[in-house]
């Protein structure tokens, strides 16, 4: 998985049948030390999760392992949402 | 998924019969304030999508998840059309 | 999938069981423009490929979406040889 | 499967169902040498390693391979912990 | 697929139970002219390679479909040792 932060939504009212009823977010990626770097994704929200949360995304077929996105075209979801995250110990990002 | 825009056709007579009656289409990828980026992929189109549109694609086992792809080897797919897409509140981009 | 052109062959007597009679052609990505790039596969060949024909290659699973390569242990297959494509209208490639 | 050493941790309470009781471990990349080099991931632990420790994990649809993640939204995982390698026959790494 | 050049062994004791039995070994990348290029992947030996052997090996889902690793959690496999291969004709690489 990947650690990112949701910046956005993307509006698409033409889609394959099977992803009516689901949402897209922007995630753009986050690095170890919670700064924004290169690359984002489109994924779908299996969490409930808002502009401005860290949270964890996984790509490829994990991305259909849920209730939500079984059997549907979609190769990103967002399944997490992030409390907090340390490196050796220390507490690099929590949750406000 | 991917943001992308469609730019070009792909023709190929010669194919896995599995492919019949399948539209190739050339997708370029595209950044976060909608401008074009490296990097494109030719994917088959599920929604119809025409020359210069903005669309969201997946790739890998998910492009097969679409009635038109079940069981074909496609690794890419235009799974829906863009209409538009925000960041942090604001409008970056919005289908004419 | 990817645009190619076909450079070479690799021969393997020694391989997986289920990888007889599998023939393994070495692509060479190439750009919009028709334009060798960077990057390379060994792909199986499922449309009868030559030396030097512009092809679709897929990666991932779909490569074992085809008779000749179902459950096999390969990740890259050549499924469609290019006629042309067009970039916004503009024939960019075309098979002599 | 690629060489990385943990450290760190990822908490995250709100979650897919299916990831409940899974442990979340940041996985940084080693290279050769056993330096550490670019690229990172948050991988599912399904061998008890703890921080500091060199680990294999496998990404993609691996990551469903074990009892513990079988059909859960997940993308790497730890699925071995490193007690040594070699290159040509000389020992690069060896745990202590 | 790749092609790779074995050049070492990764020994892990505490793995995976799916994992046992199972032998990892490091695979340089190679180049088209058979040159050392940057990238690496410790993958499961499928054909019984060695040391300095020039092999193939496929990444992914792929790494599934031998009878030795099938339901495992691998995500790359050396599944043909090459003995040679050319480009346009011209022999690259032979096997001594």
């Amino acid at each position: 998985m990947l650690l990112g932060k949701v910046i956005g939504t993307v509006v698409a009212t033409r889609k394959d049948e099977r992803l009516e009823g689901v949402k897209f977010l922007i995630v753009r990626n986050v690095g170890l030390k919670a700064d924004m770097v290169n690359g984002f994704a489109v994924a779908v929200d299996a969490v409930g999760a808002g502009i401005g949360e860290m949270v964890l995304y996984a790509t490829g077929s994990a991305a259909r392992q849920t209730a939500l996105t079984k059997d549907r075209p979609a190769d990103a979801i967002i399944m997490a949402i992030v409390d907090s995250w340390d490196l050796e110990g220390r507490i690099i990002f929590q949750k406000e």
